[in-house]
């Protein structure tokens, strides 16, 4: 009666959902301050004062045409602004016709595959990834090819990359940093990756886009800087949200910047303001679009989230688990204690603790915790971890 | 290089937006009071009142956590809302699980054909149509059937209808009131229509899905009432947006109501919640949803509509345009002076006066003058039709 492929993917649905849904399940049942939910990245915390500053000019500004309908790829002076920020971060030489305001990065994904993909071509993403992915490929006729993980470093396993490309190969999602992992991955290994896709480009005579899901490029500690991949990649096209860096995740508010270097650059652009269209989004939403226009250079308090990360990783550590210290999100992607990482989490739930299995990124044998939560959650949880931890001694 | 598919679509894209972006040009050059702009439905009325005081409640009121994700089918108090206005309007019983928050209209639509439709099924539309559903059903692995029109009276085509019915049909689009030609379908079509459809349920075993695309329903004159579609087909999924009803376009917001009727409701409620998310809509802005919930009873001043359809209508027909005497929505569908559409709006363009090709909606041989837009232009504008007649005498 519905559509077959939907009902049969419902019932492998997304780990992250599902247990974002328990979390919400078990705080009615034993109060929000006994559920230790560690399943999905919706930041605690409020956005910046520069965003509740430009809501407040907006609303009582009393602007006139704000809700109205703009052209599909968003407003001019707020693409200028995004164009200017990503030229000075990059070098590289963009205008407001670079750029297509998006309902959020997901949504952004999707127009992105819609533009470039034709039936069959692949898109290759390297294990452990945001396995919605899957799904945004397979919506626009296209597939993802996974690269395995290298789980010493989570950093991108170059090899199997360069054996992973063919003629059907038509772009990669490179995640920095990376969901699940927090790992940020080096400069060496994105020239690495750029220096492949040369020569594959050349061997097989195709392009191959470089799409940048960053919608925490932002969040990194220690004064990393993450290198902008339009200065690496020359068929760079970066997809971005302001979910997590101005908390803003429920108001799909986010952009596509595809670079000038990329060939016919301009029928690119009328293709994803077309699909920005007909997918449905029609435009990013109008009064958000203003609103991060004036908020750019503003993000959500990291030292907040580094505070949480030390802990956590200090105490995840002791107990035993091994675990990659991440340099940047706000996941940690610890290995599990037994090799069934399902059966791990499940056993995890009775203590109330919500953690995402490996599985639903890719990568059996670990798991997600996502610590952009409130602080004392994560000290309540750690005597849960202590008794999870006993079992399996 | 790019999907060959979209870019063979962007050389006929819209004709809406091209005639919109074209008014945006050619107010550039002459200034924007000398353009006589018919070209989309982007209604100039600010929202009303209740839509700004429900915006600076929630942002001045320092409410926590109100940009985060919810569940992907929206906020459960703004659908228990949405629920419970339609169940009294149509007197079907309806709960928060029936409703899923949207994207807007062109959001829930390509949402709820996700959901529903399996490759090579069919939907059918009758002309004239928003084309922009061809899409739409194209994106979900469907294809659209068009019922050609009556010229007549602009309802269905009741006969056409019948024989366009085979074993692939998934659903019809019924958008009432009709964009383009505003006319409102009568309760005795509608029951036609319910009658074919429950014979050709049993003639060939299948479900047939009536989506109801009402973004105008609250815009009619004279005091009409809509009838809801839920109390007239079984099978009935609503789709709504804010965009026409509150001046709301831009922010993209709206829902998906399914009737309870549906058999397997909760299993097509959890694909329409899964879809939301996997097609990267992944919920309905949030802040919006707030705002709707608080305004659903609001609507913009639709005496204004009525008085520039009124005046538009009598100027119209006095210059000689054939055309049926709208009851809802904001549009005209006058027949063009000679047969050639497109030529005909192309020779308007000489005036400063941008119109539609009714070619743009299934429909050749007409033209669309969407009047949500101010007075004076409207006043301003007759001189304009005044020459262009005079070139066809």
């Amino acid at each position: 009666m519905f559509s077959e492929k939907v009902i049969n993917n419902l019932s492998n649905s997304s780990w992250i959902r599902l247990m974002f849904e328990e979390g919400e399940r078990l705080a009615k049942i034993h109060g929000a301050d006994k559920v230790y939910d560690y399943s999905i990245g919706n930041p605690y915390a409020e956005p910046p004062k520069e965003v509740t500053d430009s809501l407040k000019k907006h609303i009582l500004g009393e602007e006139k045409g704000i809700h109205r309908y703009m052209s599909n790829a968003g407003y001019v002076d707020v693409r200028e602004k995004v164009a200017k920020l990503l030229q000075e971060e990059s070098g590289v030489e963009l205008s407001y016709n670079n750029i297509v305001m998006t309902v959020g990065a997901a949504g952004g994904l999707n127009v992105v595959l819609k533009s470039i993909l034709n039936p069959e071509e692949e898109v290759i993403v390297f294990a452990p990834y945001f396995v919605e992915y899957n799904f945004y490929a397979d919506n626009n006729g296209g597939k993802t090819v996974v690269v395995p993980p290298d789980t010493k470093t989570f950093e991108p396993n170059i090899e199997a990359f360069e054996k992973s490309i063919n003629n059907k190969t038509k772009a990669i999602i490179i995640n920095n940093p990376n969901n699940p992992t927090g790992v940020v991955y080096s400069e060496a290994t994105l020239n690495k990756i750029a220096s492949i896709i040369e020569a594959k480009e050349k061997e097989y005579g195709i392009t191959i886009f470089v799409i940048s899901d960053e919608p925490y490029k932002e969040i990194v500690y220690e004064n990393i800087k993450i290198p902008s991949l339009l200065s690496i990649f020359k068929n760079a096209i970066i997809v971005n949200s302001f979910s997590k860096s101005l908390g803003l995740a429920g108001e799909r508010i986010g952009y596509i910047a595809a670079s000038s270097k990329i060939e016919q650059i301009d029928l690119l652009i009328g293709a994803l303001s077309f699909c920005n269209r007909t997918l449905g989004f029609v435009n990013a939403p109008a009064l958000f679009q203003k609103v991060i226009a004036d908020s750019l250079k503003a993000k959500v308090d990291i030292g907040e989230y580094e505070k949480r990360r030390d802990f956590l990783y200090e105490k995840i550590t002791s107990l035993g688990f091994e675990c990659v210290k991440p340099q940047g999100a706000f996941y940690l992607f610890p290995k599990a204690l037994i090799e069934d990482d399902v059966e791990f989490v499940k056993r995890a739930m009775k203590y109330n603790l919500l953690l995402v299995p490996g599985s639903g990124f890719g990568c059996p044998g670990y798991f997600r915790m996502s610590y952009c939560v409130k602080f004392d959650m994560i000290e309540n949880s750690i005597q849960a971890f202590e008794k999870l931890v006993e079992e399996f001694k």
